[in-house]
C-alpha cells in the first residue's frame, strides 16, 4: 500500500506509491507519448483491459458508450486496507486510503484542444460531480478532486483522452494554505476573498478574457505560468457539486472556449485542468477549525495551466516561479485571437 | 522592469519578467536543448558574447580561465532602480530589484555527470561563496541562493555547463516555511531540527548513501522525486558561506560521488541542484522575527533532484507529488550501483 509521508521541514506531504513504478515510462526521461492505438485500454472493443466500471454514460457512438469510469490500474490510494495516522520520531506517516480513478472523456482515441465539444466537457464535468459525491460518503477521505493532464509535458501517459479524479486521507498543503487565506480575510471582513477579486477584475478589465451567466474566466494577477486562466463561479459557491445542469453547460462552454483560444494562441499547448473545490465536510471529531467558516468563505473555481514553460531550479529552490508573459498582455491576446 | 507579484489566496509570489520574453526558446514546447557550438556564449573565444564579467578563475585550460561569472543577458531580478514595495487593494507588487548571475563552470562545452571532476565543483561552490558574500553587502536583498539546471527536463536553455545565482526583495515561500518550521522546532527543544534529522537517519541507516568527514549524503524520508538525495554539512551551520577551503572540498567530493552514482543508476539523468542556505541578516527596521535565532535553529542543506518524473495535474492541484521510488530503496540502489 502506497504511503503518505510528512517532510517536517517544507512541511509537504508525499505520497510514496512503489506500485506505480510498475509503470515501466516512469522511471525513463520520455520524449513523447507512446501511442498504440490497437492496444489502447481505453478504446472501444478493448474496455476488458481496464478494470471494473465504475460509471457509464451510453451514447450512440462506437462502443455504446460516450464516457466511462474505471479505477486506476496503477492507483496512487486504494479503497482497501485500514486507514492509520503513525509517527516515527520526528516523521509522520499515514497510509494510502483514497481512491484513484480514470475518467475515459470519449471513445474518441484522439482529441484535438479544439475537438473537446460542450457535450464531450459536460459529461467530463458532471461525471467529476457524480464521483465527488459518492466517494464524499466514505468518512475516511478528507479531499477529493479531479484534474486532467493533457499532452506530454502535462504529465500525460497516455494519448486516449481522459481525466482522473482522486480521493486523499490528508487535505494537500496548497488546499489548506488555500482555506487559511479565505478565513483570515472572511474573518476580518466578512467577505468572500474570491469575490472581492472578481468585483476588482470586473472594475480593472485588464485581466478579464471572456464570461457568460455563470462564469467568468481570468488570466490571475500573479500567474504562476504564462497564459494561465481561471474559470470561478460567478455566483459564491465553496463546492463544485452545487453546480446544476445549467451552470455545467456553463462551465462546459466557457472551456471549450479557453481550450479553442489556447490552441490558437500557442500552438497546441500541453496543459493541466484542475478543479479546486472545498474538501470533504464529514463530521468527525479532528475536524479543524476552519472547515466551519467554509461555505462562506471558500470560493472553489478552476484552473488551465499551459505546460510552455519548464519547472526548473529556480521554483524548486523558491516554490515560486518566472513568468515571462504579462497577465494583463495573456488575456488580451487570448482575448483577441481569432478562432474561426 | 520586472515584478513580484502575490498571490493572496495561494499565498505564493511570482516574477512576472516580461523582458525574458525576448528569449524566443521559453514559448515554444522544446524536445531539446539547442546545441550551436560555434555560436556558444559561453565557449573560450566568444568571450565578448557575454555581458562584462564580474568574476573570474584564472587556469591553464583553453582561454586562460577556469571559470567565469557574468550578468544573466535575460535577467529576472537587476541591481538598477528603486526598491517599491506597493498594494493595489488586494494584490501586492514588489519591484524586481536584485541580480541574476550566470557562471560558466568550465571552458568545456559539454561535461556529462561524469565529467565534473573535484576541481571544477571545488571552483563553481567557492564562486557562489564569494558571490553570495558580495552581493549580502546590498541591503535591498533579503534572499541570495544558488542553483544549477542540468539537461532539457531540469530547464536548462544552453548546453555549456553553467549554474545561476539569485539575489530577491523578498524572501521566498519555501524558505520562509522552513524558516518556520525550523523555529518552531527549536523553540519547543533547543536543538536544532536538522541536527535531531540526521541523528535519527544515522541510528536509522536506512536512507544514508555516503558520507565523508564534512558531509551526509541522504535520500530524504518524504523524498518529492525519485532519487532526490540531501547533502547536509554534519556540523551544524545556517549559512553555506561559513564553509572554509577543506569544507568545500569535502562538498565537492561528496557532490561529484553522487553526479557518477545517479549517472549510473539512471542512465544520464537530468537534475537540478539547488542550494538552500538562510536569508540575508541585514539589520532592518523590518527584521522578521524569525531572523533573531536563525543562527542556532537553521541549518543549510543542498539538494540534487533528478529530473525522472514530471509536474503533472496531481502536484499542480495539490502542491505535494507522488513519488513510486521509495528512498530506502533509492539509497540501496545508489550505495551498491557500480561505480567503475
Amino acid at each position: 500500500m502506497s504511503k503518505l509521508r510528512f517532510d517536517p521541514l517544507k512541511r509537504k506531504w508525499t505520497v510514496i506509491a512503489p506500485e506505480r513504478a510498475l509503470r515501466p515510462i516512469d522511471l525513463v526521461q520520455r520524449t513523447e507519448v507512446p501511442d498504440n492505438r490497437d492496444l489502447c485500454p481505453f478504446c472501444p472493443g478493448n474496455e476488458a483491459a481496464t478494470p471494473e466500471e465504475i460509471l457509464r454514460f451510453n451514447g450512440k457512438e462506437n462502443g455504446n458508450w460516450s464516457l466511462r469510469v474505471v479505477p486506476n490500474k496503477y492507483p496512487a490510494f486504494r479503497i482497501e486496507g485500514d486507514l492509520k495516522r503513525e509517527g516515527y520520531e520526528v516523521y509522520d506517516v499515514v497510509s494510502g486510503i483514497g481512491a484513484h480513478e480514470v475518467v475515459i472523456e470519449s471513445p474518441q482515441h484522439d482529441l484535438g484542444l479544439t475537438d473537446y465539444t460542450p457535450k464531450i466537457l459536460y459529461n467530463l464535468f458532471n461525471a467529476f460531480k457524480l464521483r465527488i459525491i459518492d466517494l464524499r460518503q466514505d468518512i475516511r477521505f478528507r479531499y477529493i478532486f479531479a484534474f486532467k493532464n493533457y499532452g506530454l509535458n502535462a504529465g500525460a501517459t497516455l494519448r486516449h483522452p481522459h481525466s482522473q479524479i482522486i480521493a486523499m486521507p490528508v487535505i494537500p498543503d496548497l488546499t489548506v494554505s488555500m482555506l487559511k487565506s479565505a478565513k483570515a480575510y472572511y474573518e476580518q471582513k466578512e467577505r468572500c476573498l474570491l469575490c472581492d477579486i472578481l468585483a476588482m477584475e470586473y472594475r480593472s478589465n485588464e485581466r478579464v478574457v471572456l464570461e457568460n451567466a455563470d462564469f467568468v474566466a481570468i488570466c490571475p494577477f500573479a500567474s504562476f505560468s504564462p497564459f494561465e486562466t481561471r474559470i470561478y463561479p460567478i455566483k459564491h459557491s465553496h463546492d463544485f457539486t452545487e453546480l446544476n445542469s445549467s451552470e455545467l453547460m456553463g462551465l462546459s462552454n466557457i472551456v471549450k472556449e479557453i481550450f479553442v483560444r489556447l490552441d490558437k494562441s500557442l500552438n497546441k499547448p500541453h496543459l493541466n485542468m484542475v478543479i479546486h473545490t472545498a474538501p470533504c465536510l464529514n463530521k468527525r471529531p479532528a475536524h479543524p477549525e476552519y472547515w466551519n467558516s467554509i461555505k462562506y468563505d471558500y470560493h472553489w473555481f478552476l484552473e488551465i495551466i499551459p505546460r510552455i514553460s519548464g519547472y526548473a531550479g529556480f521554483e524548486w529552490a523558491t516554490g515560486f516561479n518566472i513568468n515571462m508573459v504579462e497577465p494583463e498582455e495573456a488575456s488580451k491576446f487570448l482575448k483577441l485571437v481569432s478562432v474561426t
